[in-house]
């Protein structure tokens, strides 16, 4: 990867019973390729409190990245939702890929109540939309490991000080979990997910002042 | 066209502010294709009470067909569904393509309350989701101009009693017009529409005697 | 209840692992009541395919009513369903409290495919919207036990041919089953659904004639 | 009021086009009742940036609360929602009753990006639904005037340090605001309300250390 700058895309692991996490798919199709004159390494993350954090601080330690997005799976939306903030607590609904059901504690001891993404999410959307892919901004990105490693991401950016910039987006199931699933599932189809997540990153590189342009929510 | 048998696939023009419609898009994808030993003949349908039943019964005069599918956009849903049952009201919550707005009006005067699907409706949702695309029976077609072409289909065929079957499949809004909606409307992508038709046709081609699985809902 | 019409309120005992069915607590708060010159006799049914039918039409043997209104829970909806349609087949999702779950045989073999509400459906959801009370045309009242005794009454009224007419109420869970169910699920208070079925019923009386209003859903 | 504690209860003036809101016919039907040893002392709040928060300054240093709940409309939302943290973003979908439509700017300028409810959220949720009020831990306020004043009553009593505890409940329509709502709107009727709010204020007053339950949620 020589000189050019480095765009970090982070994955999940399959978790909750599911036999493939479409964030991992969708970002591991764009190992290796360029964006404007940045080269995206993909790397997957473990489903796990504490590992997961650590696995991000070490890819960020190899590949030091001027940009890093995370992404994750939303089982039961519809759009890409480019979230805004992180918040500092873990409460997990269900166990992670190790048996840890952490409840009320935070991600960091002492760390601020939240962080705010980095990236231009206002601008995300738009250029998605533009292109065709349905995003919206989303307010949370629940209290899981989703919500873990983004606060741990936001944390650790902080602390560097430097201004590679970072955030995290969601992603729906693929079509082929939505099949399998009880209910009437929303889904999204991998070249549309890679798609999606080519023009986010494009999108970061190139604003540094986002959109003033409504994403918010009444409630 | 020849000898060989003829599946009718119906689409609709867009309508209710829309440019394009998803079931035009993906069925004219396999016009002239072939499905086992027979071949695909995909027509439009105009969005208006009355006509679209005449532009249907004049393309199956036509192209005489051994199966008949006609497809529709529900938008709001996620799943391919496959329809149960017509029934013999319009009540148009928005106007047609002409203008008009029929409401509780039998769809044919002194015609049964409905008429269910001639397809393997089971069948089909099963081998859709054995191939990763999310479908489910439905059990209302609603009350505009898809459940009107739907029942003067089954009319129709109910007339000619020569054993044509025929049905209906409502699907998804493409990914970019989820994307101009309002709020989280879910999508599917045209690649995954045209493998799931052509996985219904299939099927239905196949199969004489429906699955006996449920695919009933309690409310 | 001498001389005086009888209105029968049929609700459901609970079912699919509920220990209470807000039909029943309806339609028993009713029992006895006056409505206009009508009195209202409310009747518990079983939720068993095939005894719901016969427990009916015993109840209609002995109250020997003017209208009959079926009420049943639809847990997931946030509004009074006014039912328009019952369709002729049995599709049990889950197993009835007889453990029996037929899959696609019909309500009456030889029957017709569907038989239409005879109440003023417009006209009721017309005045519940007017007294503050959620509630729309719902053009499915499912394949379960429900959608059974509503196509069970239709069939026995159109038998009798005298001009009794009939219909299905699907309303909400009560908040202590939401409260108890997993997700976020809609309800209505014990109050609401009394006031809403009382209003049904007198609209049902007094409106010979439906209101042409649309009342319709696309898909 | 004399010497017996004071609970603050906020709710707020109708907004978005509506003629009521359900939390301030919630909170005033509390006003001056007991619960426990305090009284509750119940204010109206304006659907305004900016005053909204000075409004509830002017509460505070009136009525010197040891606990301030404030309430807030969330239309299309099904159960009582017991919010777990407010951001420092103001982002308006719709203009405020000032015709004012902030996007992206703090609610406090320099303030932290957010603070969490001190409410014992999770003890509230189990009391209510043990209530059979349907109830859930939410992970966001929104970005309009609820966040907004949340976020402004956590930062007040953050800088007072002197243990005053709050928080926010964000409460669905009423029914006759559902009743009026374009498609499905779920509800809550007024009773339910102000019955789960009463035992809210009884919970957070009794339970000092939160319940170890999970409330979360994964995306």
């Amino acid at each position: 990867m020589n000189d050019r700058p480095v765009v970090l895309l982070a994955g999940f692991e399959p978790f909750g019973g599911e036999t493939i996490n479409p964030s991992w798919e969708a970002v591991r199709a764009l190992d290796g390729q360029p964006s404007g004159d940045a080269v995206v390494a993909a790397r997957q993350m473990p489903c796990v409190f504490g590992a997961a954090i650590e696995a991000l601080e070490a890819a960020i330690a190899e590949t030091r990245p001027t940009l890093v997005v995370c992404v994750g799976q939303a089982g039961g939306r519809s759009e890409m939702s480019i979230e805004r903030v992180a918040i500092n607590v873990d409460d997990g609904r269900i166990a992670d890929n190790a048996g840890a059901q952490p409840i009320d504690t935070p991600v960091v001891r002492d760390g601020p109540a939240a962080y705010f993404s980095t990236l231009p999410i206002k601008a995300i959307v738009h250029a998605l939309r533009d292109a065709g892919v349905p995003a919206s901004v989303s307010n949370t990105a629940g209290t899981f490991v989703c919500n873990h490693i983004f606060y741990g991401l936001m944390h650790a950016l902080a602390r560097r000080g430097d201004g590679t910039r970072g955030g995290f987006i969601h992603i729906p199931y693929l079509p082929e979990q939505a099949a399998r699933a009880a209910g009437d599932a929303p889904s999204m189809a991998l070249p549309t997910l890679v798609h999606g997540l080519r023009i986010a990153i494009e999108t970061a590189l190139a604003v540094q002042v986002d959109l003033r342009e409504t994403g918010g929510r009444i409630s």
